[in-house]
């Protein structure tokens, strides 16, 4: 599931970014930034139609990924597999077949299981393009792109002089395994994971890492924190205590926030759970890159869908 | 949260025509005019991305908004928030923020409370327009505008010699007040409200208005009949006694309506409840402007969307 | 209900394919072979706006036309009716007029009651046009359309030539009802169709076909097998005894298509019941047409839709 990306200039799928080559990586960083920078092509994916095929919902992703094909001139058309009354009966690999078999030439595909996007790609036709716009807790690659690009305009080229902190969540996060696939890529000089023993993973997710249970600790002189969301129901499942328990000792305040570098950026892929994972006063801050990640978001995409799908590649 | 308004060629967002200056009224009915004539600019706003925002959905505004959009060339998402998923746990403001961090420059809003729109303006930056698209009970400034171009098409410019009659709920109704405000900016003659005690407002809301509870005295010899939609619920609110009794005092019949000038208009925002605010003789006959009110929305709102966002504001 | 397509040269809607002239049927289909064959014509509905309006939810089918439209240059919207708030006592023409006052063109609407499209057609004015895009079990015209595609592609202009089988549920099908339609007015060699008692209509729906209960013997020499979908709600309403039953009697098996001509195509509208009304190995197999029929779907409509609004016809 991840061979798809392993031979630089000839990606069908983005479908993770672990084994993505570093240049490949580095290459579509350096086009997002050009998209950043207010870069418009409409010409680039005209007469090109676009499908978003979410099995779970996500209005923000969706939008995201809408704005990114529409600057860059492509039909975009929406499924929400999730709502509709048509997969009465019919198989996800079906649905992509049909909707392939109508002409759409990319596929943005969100699904609750993992694995399941990659399963879709290998149904689909040579000229067929999908990104995987999360698949349960295992990736979520234009989240890890648009924070590694939000991180380099922060904090340059290099990031073996970077210390970065992941706190909360790591166990269900996709968002956080596609983070870690990317840092380590970068060649990040250091990474620290910090959270409750029940909410970090056991296995060869966190190789290499620094972790910790104590947030104050693993603050010490970082260069950027990437706040995960927490997802409420984790208190139901008995994995978190209380709200305010998780708050206390996880919740990113200014106050703790003075323990990492002076310079210290913050991130979090939102949506936020104000006072929760994160205070206003950090959240609206100045070290706050928040906003700053939404506008990456579409402009990594716009370079992944130019990559996966302009005639050029 | 009217001051936006005040300055003539400087607005920046359109929360309500109170206040608007006659002139800029003026100037925004021209331009609708022209729009009305049949004339598109599709790159007037091309490469702009405009989102409309529905706390409360309006399947009929958004289509209007949606086809005024389309006609000036402008890029056209939807986010209907109160069917989204993604918004647990953030607050209104938030998802406009990150919207408006996405690239997208017009806001179209509705919302089910009084202010949330111009509480949401003052979150937005300088470069990003908000469009009302209706407020709790306060405002429609839209839905005002296309009331009086419809008007001015058909009895001319000069107001001042016009009797206008506003029928029905008031007390619940935006488009009562944004009609009322548009009215008393163009110099109306005279204009009267007549509905059930319990559904007229007892505050400065009808000030300068002939208010009455009797159709049949309030229809004699006005010029122009704006029927209000009756919301039903109103009957479960004990705050009418029968939809039976509604229509016998206050539905318009092609008989009361002979009490009218003899060149009498009938406005109504719709959709009709056809039997009750009106007869389908009077909604279907040569007086009722109904359609035209709807052809007129969508060059309205393209006026509103240029004045906003084109570059020549 | 029919008239509307008596006269060569003066469509106004596509409503049904019955009665329409055998030379406007072979015009589309030549039409719509050449968008198959991959031709776009962004400028042919440049600033034409068509709106979907389904009262029946279905999204394959949306985004079929969607595509089309697109394909066109028009400005696609869509009305989901059958979730949308707005049309709380709206009566479905007041909603017709409503969005054909805003300047929509093009109609596509899907209806639960057999004639409700005709109806609203009824009631267009003379510059709108509508297509039907399945009301009740009565008309689906634009599959029928591209069901005579895609089997003239497979087997040539001339159908007197042919022995076409239909299995399944053809009582509730408005598929059936216009593959009949366009299978006639082709002038097909042998229409022969197969089910169950229960689910054959006993009215004229199948003058001039070959009615039988036995798929085998149905099967034997024939050139094309268009499948039904099964509604699985057939079961409950007592007309099938299970599903089981069903595939055992009419399910499509590869042991059984060997009973047709060596080289027979099969067909199936989609989305497919797979095990039930066809196994995988022929869904999937070398003569499925299945995902070419979808492929098609959207170049039959972009013939429709190119006849029905462009300047020409």
């Amino acid at each position: 599931m991840t061979h798809l990306a392993d031979t630089p200039r000839a990606l069908q799928h983005l479908l993770t970014l672990e084994h993505l080559p570093r240049i490949q990586l580095i290459d579509l960083l350096d086009r997002a930034q050009h998209f950043a920078d207010g870069h418009d092509d409409r010409q680039a994916l005209a007469g090109t139609a676009i499908c978003t095929l979410f099995f779970e919902p996500s209005t923000r992703t969706r939008l995201s990924f809408q704005l990114a094909a529409q600057r860059l001139g492509a039909d975009v058309l929406n499924f929400d597999v999730s709502t509709s009354s048509t997969r009465k009966g019919e198989t996800a690999r079906d649905t992509l077949k049909t909707i392939e078999a109508m002409g759409v030439r990319g596929f943005i595909v969100r699904h609750q299981d993992d694995g399941a996007v990659a399963a879709l790609a290998e149904a689909a036709n040579p000229g067929t393009a999908l990104v995987n716009a999360g698949d349960g807790r295992s990736a979520h690659p234009t989240q890890g792109l648009l924070d590694m690009l939000t991180l380099r305009q922060a904090k340059g080229d290099d990031f073996s002089r970077l210390k970065v902190l992941i706190v909360g969540d790591v166990l269900h996060s996709r968002v956080a395994r596609s983070d870690l696939h990317a840092l380590r890529a970068l060649g990040t000089g250091e990474i620290r994971v910090c959270g409750p023993q029940t909410l970090l993973p056991d296995d060869a997710t966190l190789d290499g890492c620094s972790v910790g249970h104590d947030l104050d600790a693993a603050l010490d002189g970082v260069d950027a924190v990437m706040m995960l969301r927490l997802q409420r129901e984790r208190m139901d499942d008995g994995l978190i205590a209380s709200l305010d328990d998780y708050h206390r000792d996880y919740g990113l305040t200014a106050a703790r926030l003075g323990r990492a570098a002076a310079d210290a950026v913050v991130l979090h892929p939102g949506p936020i759970n104000r006072g929760i994972e994160i205070t206003d006063e950090v959240a609206d801050g100045p070290q706050s890159l928040v906003l700053r990640q939404v506008g990456n978001g579409v402009a990594a995409r716009m370079a992944v869908l130019e990559a996966l799908l302009s005639g050029n590649r």
